[in-house]
């Protein structure tokens, strides 16, 4: 099968190292020609373009530019397109994606491997980066069932651990567990810097530890990538901010009325439903 | 010199490690027979026993206890300490210690070494829980300055990295970095229990991956640690949640009106702020 893939960082990249290795013929596609020498120096790809219509005769195409430029990679792809194309993406959001590429090619199987490192670029590229890990598809009423089993296949080769649901679900899924944390992490460092004498701040900063090191550390990453994941998720992320501050406000009045009892309810339940967030197998979604 | 350890916990067991094979002398007081048994078996103590009275002649006395339990502790003592002994406490908040202890002893030296393991008990003490490590004093005006000497000369032979500032001035930069990410973490975790639709909710379990592990750690953990820290830093606390919920309100309203520049400039400002927190050296603090 021949496969093609466009945007070669770490996700494409990775995907191309592994399906090449499993024997498929990978056409890659980025802007940028010393990306496509490194990746098929790599061999992460089996040949490589700066034009999308080497794309022409591959039957999947994964779409793994960032978010904001999935919609504009497709308008361009549209001319190059065989009919029987299955087009694929790896956004970290679904509902916005699938609704605006399927109208423009209704053979369209949304995607998102859970899978990254820090690293970003060709360079940063893995084997085995999706073995274990969910790779969620998205299919809607009108995708056609024979594309989800390619696209199946191709999560099976990559030994990724598939999932299927629908995109709203997706999306309200990653707005708990990926976008709120990155928004409760930014505020908490933003809301230190709020200390408004400098001597103490400096304290705070000299003994912060472990305990402030991880739970800043989403908060603390690339700008970029928070704001892409509130435009595109907005409304999920809204619905989650909101809950989070009820539950927020409820734990202030706790402590401003030293109702301890509660508060160790609280702390209490918290610790007790945090294990099911951890475990690495994923569980009958029933979705 | 001869040394008392009032608790034989993770902390008490740790300073007995370290000071027994520095060559003190050291005598540990536990509730309970079997602790003593195993302090003295694992030469975190010379002696041990649970009676009080056997540290009527020692020069320094750490308090190893609860918090709760130190002003308790400190007035069963009395009767047994002589005039010149220094009494130092290892609580996590300083302010109401210091306030509660030195009406009853003036030769008292608030501190507070930043150090831990997420295991408790004898059983969990280690050498050198400490070395690099800031360890904070908290002296005040009346504390003899000889007895903080004292103090640092111990801070030293368990090679902490020693610091000095007033109570208050601790208590509000432990409540930034390590009282106010407990409960913006157990709110994370409160909020997505949330979730109205199970399905959801189980596949936001499924999904979840090191960026909630690491933000939603702390908001995990013992009830009746993140209790205490509420109840005995009660005021800087809910001034930090103060703060923080201005911050959340801002970047909420950041995404509600699509205010995309706005929110970049503060995931920015926040990327940008967070190393300082990371900083392994101690700064100087001028408090």
């Amino acid at each position: 099968m021949r496969i093609g893939i466009v945007g070669l960082g770490l996700i494409g990249g990775s995907i191309g190292l592994d399906l090449c290795r499993a024997g498929y013929d990978v056409v890659g596609v980025s802007q940028r020609a010393t990306t496509c020498d490194q990746a098929m120096a790599m061999k992460a790809v089996t040949t490589a373009s700066t034009d999308l219509s080497t794309l022409r005769n591959t039957q999947v195409i994964f779409l793994c530019t960032p978010i904001g430029r999935i919609e504009p990679t497709v308008r361009q792809l549209l001319p190059h397109l065989r009919a029987d194309t299955i087009l694929t993406d790896v956004g970290s959001v679904k509902a916005s994606i699938v609704a605006a590429i399927t109208p423009l090619w209704p053979n369209f199987v949304g995607g998102h491997p859970m899978a990254g490192t820090a690293e970003s670029g060709i360079q940063a590229a893995l084997y085995d980066l999706f073995v274990g890990n969910p790779y969620v598809l998205t299919p809607i009423a009108s995708t056609p069932p024979a594309s989800v089993q390619v696209i199946e296949g191709l999560v099976a080769a990559l030994r990724g651990k598939l999932l299927c649901c629908d995109p709203a679900a997706h999306d309200r899924a990653v707005a708990w567990i990926s976008h709120l944390p990155v928004m409760t992490s930014a505020s908490l460092i933003a809301a230190c810097l709020g200390e408004t004498d400098p001597a103490v701040l400096t304290l705070a900063q000299t003994l912060a530890s472990s305990g402030f090191r991880d739970t800043s550390r989403v908060g603390g990453g690339n700008p970029e990538l928070g704001v892409m994941m509130a435009q595109y998720n907005q409304a999920a992320l809204l619905t989650a901010l909101s809950q989070y501050r009820q539950q927020l406000d409820q734990l202030i009045d706790r402590i401003a009325t030293d109702d301890w009892d509660a508060l160790h309810t609280l702390l209490h339940q918290t610790q007790t439903a945090r294990p099911a967030f951890l475990s690495s197998e994923p569980q009958e979604l029933g979705l």
